[in-house]
């Protein structure tokens, strides 16, 4: 099989920003007295908790899109869709906590990498079933 | 390595329905007026919010079963069970948004052929370790 | 392609542990009359019910650590870290239903496995690309 070493340096860039917000919740319930398993009641602990949520939503929809990147489009247009949605992913985080509100530019940085991951995906899967 | 075009297609049509659901999300904090980070407390918002994380848990219980479909059984086997599972969640969320009660046909449909093709998967990869 | 067979029943080992999680809930919601779409209001339906979140998270960030590490590292002992993982979430599961704050040692079984897996990936990867 050829390797695809950008895609796994990605896809483990992504685990280890994920599990940096699995952390932040750790922290968060000292922090605020949340203690397990209540995850309301304290609106700056569940700014963390959506943060982690939505991070693994991202996360769910972009693995699957950039492993069928890095077999049918290019194995570096993959790693590069990953590091994209991981620098945007932090910028989420950080801005989320602040002010929910700012969260738009860090969204925009995550999902967008996915999309054109997904989209390219469509496109090389159609051509190669077409002809 | 032998291309899954069906079984690609399949993931990426899931990964649309799964993107959708998060769609019907901000667009119900909109119209029911929950501001991030809340989740709770509008009867019509946690409905919405509760068909996209059931589908992630469905979404996460699903594809690594396909995949091995893909792999072990069959790429076709895999990409109809990814068509039935994606077809079952658009009926869930559909149901499931107008009255909780009605989910069942949804979530059998979407649970099945993820079910199926986890056995499938069992049988031949035992049946390939024992001969 | 050299087929992954330890991989592949781990993987599915963790699925079924995982579908285990979100059957205790759907039990729970009948036993404690918890309806959907509600998830919080009752103490004993959380705990069972962040069970089930919190496997979902380890499982997102343990898959593709499996996976890398049985086309980088080695099939068995992906095969391996999935098993471990599996056994430490059903330790965990057991004993957070009864007291949250008994979950450490369970958590660590889960957790450490993908860490592991992870950290043995990178080393692999980044000795391939550098040499």
């Amino acid at each position: 099989m050829v390797p695809h070493p950008y895609s796994a340096l990605a896809t483990l860039l992504a685990l280890a920003v994920f599990f940096w917000t699995t952390a932040l919740v750790s922290r968060a319930r000292t922090r605020y007295g949340v203690a397990a398993p209540a995850c309301t009641g304290n609106a700056d602990f569940e700014r963390v908790f959506r943060v982690q949520m939505n991070t693994l939503e991202q996360l769910v929809l972009m693995l699957p899109a950039l492993w069928l990147c890095a077999v049918w489009v290019g194995e570096l247009y993959a790693g590069l869709g990953g590091l994209v949605w991981s620098i945007g992913r932090v910028l989420y985080a950080v801005t989320y906590i602040k002010n929910p509100k700012s969260r738009t530019a860090g969204y925009t940085l995550t999902i967008t990498p996915t999309l054109v991951m997904a989209l390219a995906d469509a496109v090389f899967i159609l051509k190669f079933m077409l002809g």
